[in-house]
């Protein structure tokens, strides 16, 4: 019992916390008589009161410090089981989900994903729209959490690079790393709000300026229109966009060292530009070809191929256009910014531009060491070295990242989707992109018309690829089970 | 001059050797006055005066031992030429190919891909088939020379690991290896008759069983008919083609062992066994899919599924059927077979059964180390330590591989191709295997339609991942170039 203390206590805040957010949209259904009240009513109680459970069982049966193990179950089961509770207005409100849908719809908000199972956004209850967008900006804060206090404590994926006083969960440094993590919080919070303000200020009513930007800094990519970030048709607002799903992709830990505050942030300014440059040359490159086209200004393409490309990197996941209808030269561009990713220790999903960083110093080394095969080479990102440890899990994060996309086409596959459909659905799942490629699951397209298998089989490759892989792969290990 | 006197005489070598193998289809084209005999006699005055000339500036200019560089400069140098003097036949036969089209074919068989741009090979001259053949026979004597005793001793793509005294090219070990390569070059010509032997005996006529014959043994692909292999419908010599495209992508040191040949064999079996194991899985699981969608009794089900799932995973490329028109799954599965590959040290390509074993090895470790993060864990492949250096340049292969797909797909898209048949179309050429998927260049069509753009990118793809990507890197890199 001891051992699955700290799971249900962190597990009881992280519910209880949840229910206190469904103030807002019950607020929303209260005002507009949507009759939805009683939805979110009973899910908040049931929330709360599962929570309460959680930490009433936990705490009787407190454990002197945390181990690794428990840390993986940590973050598993939360990952797992939060959703479900998101889930739960979603089933109960008036608009007729069924379970996969409902499930799916948390899961996809709560990994920031955007993958949607709804139609008809622009007509539908404003209380589930405010709900979405919660789940996202929700789960984009546990997101920063994990990446910098869990992950790199785990050892998975490479994340040990980012290992630093903040990760340490010994008893010693524990009041630092929450003071951090408080930090972060407030930042979040503050980002949300100024991007709010920007909206608001550029064009958009009070709804829609909360909702995206909620949907923005968690680079979630929910919108309140089938139309998704097409609605608005000011340039000015999808730059703001633009900015903002950057800096939700950046190392958060940056903004702490930019308000003075002395936090170590390895590798983060290095990221940055990395991240940068590549935006910068991939959407220059789709602007141009835009533009040569001959359908839009130099001006327009560049917003237009901008906007879809950083939402795509970003793992953001808003359109602005059905960019499919771009060619086939941009079709194989955003086939592969899907893998891409932002930054590590930022709400972003997919590799991460450390892991593509790391992977282009080793093939320097290689070249270097292939000339000259007697020669000493120390292996450095960012002035740290890179253990062989760390080299080690890099392969091995990439190479599971692969047998996941592998896995999971073949199920999609079996369900019966094509082979664009399987492969970039199960892409835009494990990177937590959102839209996919095709004509069904396309940036114009949604995931309504999947089965429900294959609605469950991306559930599973959205957690998977929020956790990092490895996190599942060491809890379906019977070594771990063994004591 | 010293550096480049070795790389002169391998060319000079290759080259003329080359040229004595004009023989025999310009025998066929004098029997059968097919009017292609001054073509073949031009190309191969052409291929044995350059070869002689190479080699008699090289012997002038004779250095002392061979260095990594030189090593890495006659590989590259040899699959960069001597293409196109096998193309030369080609162009100057009367089947009117133009420079692009003889290129890729050439490029194609000594690669041993097997991708075509020739339509109507059944009413084709014999003689320009042959050749066809024998160029594919030809390099894959290549390949297996090159990947037993040259890329070991360049540490690339963690080849390393088979580094044994059979890559060791210093003046003490020179005879030995030299021996070794003699007795695998014996194992590769007698391996070929028996497969021509049988192909005869069981139905073929002698033309078809040797240019069949010599396609198969090096995993090459090519055919004498449009219809590849589907023009044989006697399932014998389907499952005679099937045991021999596994022997041509079988470690060629094994042979040697079985003939009591005290060879040095690191890994042999256990990638065999790997190898082996992926394509009864693979195979059974398309040949159940394949037998309840009603279209076939189970014995042709088995025959269907496996003669074509092995010739994708050999990266040998013969079509028994259009197995695109299997259902989804199937082609998802052939998708992803595409990049497989069978053993290192054998004619075949793709990213090889050891690399795939490696890094389940490395996911293995992670999940141990996860667990017990203070354990310390040796890394084994097969008994030997697998060591950082080798890991490092597994990493790197990889992801090379993957920039490799990244560019070539953006480049063929830029030709006008869509997204299936770029990215196939670049899988199939890196990994050597031929057919690729989608209307064009599936296992019903070719490459005839590609534009010239297409076709230089694919031929450079093919070499690329026939050199194991790092080779081509190295040499592109300012470093190798500096004194």
């Amino acid at each position: 019992m001891k051992t699955f203390s700290p799971v249900l206590i962190v597990l009881g805040v992280v519910l209880c916390f949840l229910s206190v957010l469904h103030l807002f949209p019950a607020l929303l259904a209260w005002q507009a008589a949507s009759g939805n009240l009683p939805a979110y009513g009973l899910s908040a109680l049931l929330g709360s009161g599962t929570g309460l459970l959680c930490m009433a069982i936990g705490h009787a049966h407190r454990a002197p410090h945390l181990q690794p193990r428990q840390m993986f179950l940590i973050t598993a089961t939360a990952w797992l089981v939060v959703p479900l509770f998101g889930a739960l207005p979603l089933l109960l409100t008036q608009s007729g989900m069924s379970l996969a849908d409902a499930v799916f719809e948390s899961v996809s908000g709560m990994t920031t994903t955007g993958a949607t199972v709804l139609v008809g956004l622009d007509v539908m209850a404003r209380d589930v729209l405010l709900w979405r967008s919660i789940l996202q900006w929700f789960g984009g804060m546990g997101i920063i959490g994990m990446a910098i206090a869990v992950l790199p404590f785990l050892s998975v994926g490479g994340m040990k690079l980012f290992r630093t006083e903040s990760s340490d969960w010994s008893d010693k440094s524990m009041p630092r790393t929450q003071q951090l993590l408080k930090h972060l919080v407030l930042v979040y919070i503050v980002l949300t709000l100024l991007c709010a303000l920007l909206y608001r200020a550029f064009g958009m009513d009070t709804f829609n300026a909360i909702n995206h930007a909620l949907c923005t800094i968690s680079t979630g990519g929910f919108s309140t229109s089938d139309s998704s970030f097409a609605q608005f048709t000011s340039p000015i607002l999808h730059w703001i966009c633009i900015v903002f799903m950057i800096l939700g992709a950046s190392p958060f830990v940056l903004f702490l060292r930019a308000l003075r505050y002395r936090s170590p942030a390895p590798f983060a300014d290095r990221q940055l530009c990395g991240m940068l440059l590549m935006m910068a040359v991939l959407s220059s490159s789709l602007a141009l070809a835009l533009w040569q086209a001959g359908d839009a200004t130099i001006g327009e393409a560049l917003t237009l191929a901008t906007f879809n490309l950083v939402s795509v990197v970003t793992t953001t996941g808003f359109a602005s256009t059905d960019y499919t209808l771009w060619g086939n030269f941009a079709i194989v561009v955003f086939f592969f910014a899907t893998f891409l990713g932002g930054c590590s220790g930022s709400t972003s999903g997919g590799i991460k531009t450390f892991r593509i960083q790391l992977c282009l110093t080793l093939i320097r080394e290689q070249v270097a060491r292939a000339i000259h095969p007697r020669a000493t080479l120390p292996r450095r990102y960012g002035g740290v070295m890179v253990s062989d440890e760390i080299l080690a899990s890099l392969v091995a994060f990439l190479f599971v990242m692969v047998l996941c996309l592998t896995v999971m086409t073949l199920l999609l596959a079996l369900t019966g989707l094509d082979l664009v459909s399987s492969l970039t659905g199960s892409a835009t799942a494990l990177a937590n992109v959102g839209p996919g490629l095709g004509p069904i699951i396309g940036p114009a397209g949604n995931f309504s018309s999947l089965s429900d298998m294959a609605k469950w089989v991306l559930c599973g490759g959205m957690i998977m690829g929020r956790l990092e892989f490895l996190t599942i792969i060491v809890l379906l290990s019977p070594a771990f089970w063994r004591r």
